[in-house]
């Protein structure tokens, strides 16, 4: 029975408060038989593609190239089928599994197409928008026809939302003193769809510059996750005198229209019609602080970490 | 040509900061011809029944009795029917048509029959649940097979939901010094529906004890309409962690289902199976204060000021 070299990242204790630090997580070299229920437990868990060594699931087989729910590691035991798909074609990238066509890829079309029933001519705000889900939701907002807007946190995003991803415009939060100043300057008419993926001072100002009927589709925001208390929203009065809905959502409810999905996506991949970028680390151990560099926003695109090339 | 006295209450002055005083409102006594095209303008305008003296609209004739939109005056012009829905009956009360077969009924309906689709046994919380549209959220939710719990401001109140109105749990948020405690106190397992009146504290108790999937009705947010700067909500994560849907949405755009609702709510009102409860005031002139009222949470039940009994 073979036995491997398993190298693995482990978190070493519960990160309570603030961000996760580099030294939180730890590098570890162990080793794995290659036997079903012997597959090692601990390390951190996350979204991946892998080749299925062995197979008790009938419906994966020796050989399969799978996408979904695995460890930080190279070698997993996975135990539950839920998050687990088979990959039905590999004449683009692998790596597109672990984003536009994986799970970044379903959670922009589930909170763009299936909770902001998006109309041609409506008007589209993304936050976050140069993110793995965020420079979809652009790229399907043209595609239904309407205008969409981005904010991203550098010029070097500015620019790749305007020039490779086809927003109409696109703004450097950073750099705007006043949000609801900027959003009026951008949307004098207000915005129908809000794709929600930061929160806090953001919701705020894009609250008051909402249409009547307007829809919010909160997908995340990750400029709170690490606040021990969150910021306040002061505005939430303007979902009643604009008559909002804001719904949150999880994408794997959504997985069951995955293969509605794939028929969408898949051949706009194949014709260029939609753009996709990654930001590529070498290496398991350099995984640590590539999460970290996704609350700095050092990635620029969905930040993808190689285990293997194999 | 009949003259007519005509007693108004008049808005002295925008109120731009805090509570509007009683000061800030002036009853005048003025004198109207009862032609059309010579109303008076001016008074605050609010939901009134009222008898037609006379009609250009082929929808109103002579003596029909009306409820909508009107004046705070004894006689009024009525310039747009956009607003104004003929009485169908009158074997009931015709103070009810500002209340319970009226706007604050439409609202109770739409809020939570239309955006809530509210199943049998789901779990229900209602804020200023003894106010016009609370106490009818409540009954409705019982008729649906809810269990349903209100929270109010007095011991009176808590009382009348529990004993009038068929709640079947009630308590007063201000002797709860942990709001988040008091809700896990009778709601152990989650909120499906939250029937949202208040805002502020209130919700972000609520946010954490939603059920996944919940929906969340916002009718009103009282406690902050009068705040220069809302209090912050911090929890608005667990809309996407509990993927709540929360819309907000104002009472006219259901007013084309009307009929549906009157069809619904009538028979529940004859037979005795929904109880309606008013505070009635006698006299325009007592209108300022009972509007402060409504800021104090001193009325119990739909406030009504009798203009006239004829």
């Amino acid at each position: 029975m073979a036995e491997v070299k398993n190298k693995q990242v482990i978190l070493k204790d519960y990160v309570s408060a603030g961000l996760p630090k580099e030294c939180d997580m730890v590098v570890v070299a162990t080793t794995t038989k290659l036997k079903l229920k012997e597959g090692s437990t601990g390390p951190i868990s996350g979204f991946g593609v892998a080749k299925v060594l062995e197979s008790k699931d009938a419906k994966f087989k020796q050989g399969d190239l799978v996408w979904g729910m695995t460890g930080w590691e190279e070698y997993s035991l996975i135990t539950s089928n839920d998050y687990l798909f088979k990959i039905p074609t590999t004449d683009v990238p692998l790596s597109y599994y672990t984003g536009v066509l994986g799970m970044p890829g379903m959670t922009a079309y589930a909170g763009f197409y299936e909770i902001c029933s998006p109309k041609k001519g409506e008007t589209v705000f993304v936050s976050a928008a140069s993110g793995a889900v965020g420079q979809l939701v652009g790229q399907f907002a043209k595609l239904v026809g309407c205008y969409v807007v981005g904010s991203a946190g550098s010029k070097d995003k500015v620019d790749l939302l305007k020039n490779k991803f086809g927003f109409d415009e696109a703004f450097n939060y950073k750099e705007e003193p006043n949000l609801d100043a900027a959003l009026k300057r951008y949307f004098p008419d207000g915005i129908d769809i809000y794709f929600e993926n930061v929160g806090g001072k953001m919701l705020d100002a894009v609250l008051v510059n909402m249409k009547i009927g307007g829809r919010i589709s909160v997908c995340g925001m990750i400029s709170q996750y690490n606040l021990v208390l969150p910021e306040g929203v002061h505005n939430l009065m303007y979902v009643v005198s604009k008559q909002l809905r804001m719904e949150g959502f999880i994408v794997s409810k959504y997985f069951p229209h995955y293969g509605k999905f794939l028929e969408l996506v898949l051949p706009h991949i194949k014709e260029g019609t939609i753009t996709y970028m990654e930001d590529v680390v070498e290496g398991l151990e350099n995984a640590p602080s590539a999460l970290l560099g996704l609350f700095a926003g050092r990635n620029v695109g969905k930040q993808v970490v190689v285990v293997s090339r194999e």
